[in-house]
């Protein structure tokens, strides 16, 4: 698929169908992340597969509660009919995980040492883009209980759990959704 | 281009050709970056983009102190060798900035509201293949002191300064990098 195409038309899907994912499409998008830039080339990023249904309704369980905490202490009305079923439809859910000591140098600089994030988000953006292309729909997710999806994965205490991909074919087409004019976003300093 | 020529080629780009870069592939850039996935389409990545030489030699000034400070504080050796020509080479650099009030729900959870950077992360990795397919060369640079450096560029208080990205034509062409295999990276919960 065209780079273009990949980049424009992705979408973040919240409604799988029940068909499986091709072990092969799941390796695509997998090798996708494996290829994406890293601070000194760490290449942090880890990832766990869970296909296990009775795992994902555990995942589903915590990050509903999660979510439920979230609308009360945000006062955001749409966390309140925001429902994660999502989480046990998605056929593959991909944990990104990483060992924040495999930052940059920038983690010797006070308040720094963010950027095993960047480069994990640089892999989960590859990967997101390499599941457009092989046609399914995925969802970067990252509304939970750090310390209670870890303790759901065993992931183990020196690794932060950076987020949940979700792959699955889309329930439905997936509509459009509004950026911004480049306009609004650039400043050109003379 | 074909996605996968993009991921699996791209790569970090240290020097830089004077050749300047074209308004139209510059936009091209920006408009990749545009189209990334953000915690609840917040959009939270701005551009300041810098062309003018007199600012980027300050920029490498400061961050030739910075790398000169990591260097000392980390003991990594390869550090002491590392110049930062390439922030006065390269013909253009983006600053990524960020409200991180631009984080999704997260935010009201303890500890984390990260997600700002996650997506401006995705964002400049959509930047950096789009640089690649319009066969500019391109480097995510974090090595910075942020107080210091939002001075020199007048960074709003309220705005991280997440990332610089580079690009520009390579002087040379780039040599690939080693990846992990996949077997080092992915866990399987049966």
């Amino acid at each position: 698929m065209d780079l273009w195409e990949a980049v424009r038309n992705r979408r973040s899907c919240r409604a799988f169908a029940s068909t499986p994912v091709e072990d092969e499409k799941l390796e695509m998008v997998l090798e996708a992340g494996r290829w994406a830039p890293s601070t000194v080339n760490k290449q942090p990023w880890r990832f766990t597969i869970i296909k296990n249904q009775e795992l994902k309704q555990r995942i589903k369980d915590s990050c509903s509660k999660t979510v439920q905490f979230l609308h009360e202490v945000s006062g955001w009305k749409w966390l309140g009919r925001y429902t994660v079923d999502f989480l046990t439809q998605a056929p593959v859910i991909i944990a990104v995980t990483a060992n924040p000591d495999d930052a940059g140098a920038d983690k010797f600089l006070p308040g720094r040492g963010e950027t095993y994030l960047m480069s994990c988000s640089a892999a989960i953006q590859n990967m997101l883009l390499a599941a457009h292309a092989a046609g399914l729909g995925s969802l970067w997710y990252t509304l939970y209980d750090k310390k209670e999806l870890k303790n759901i994965l065993s992931i183990p205490e020196n690794m932060d759990l950076v987020s949940l991909v979700l792959i699955g074919y889309p329930e439905a087409p997936l509509n459009p959704v509004p950026r911004k004019p480049l306009e609004e976003l650039v400043t050109v300093i003379p």
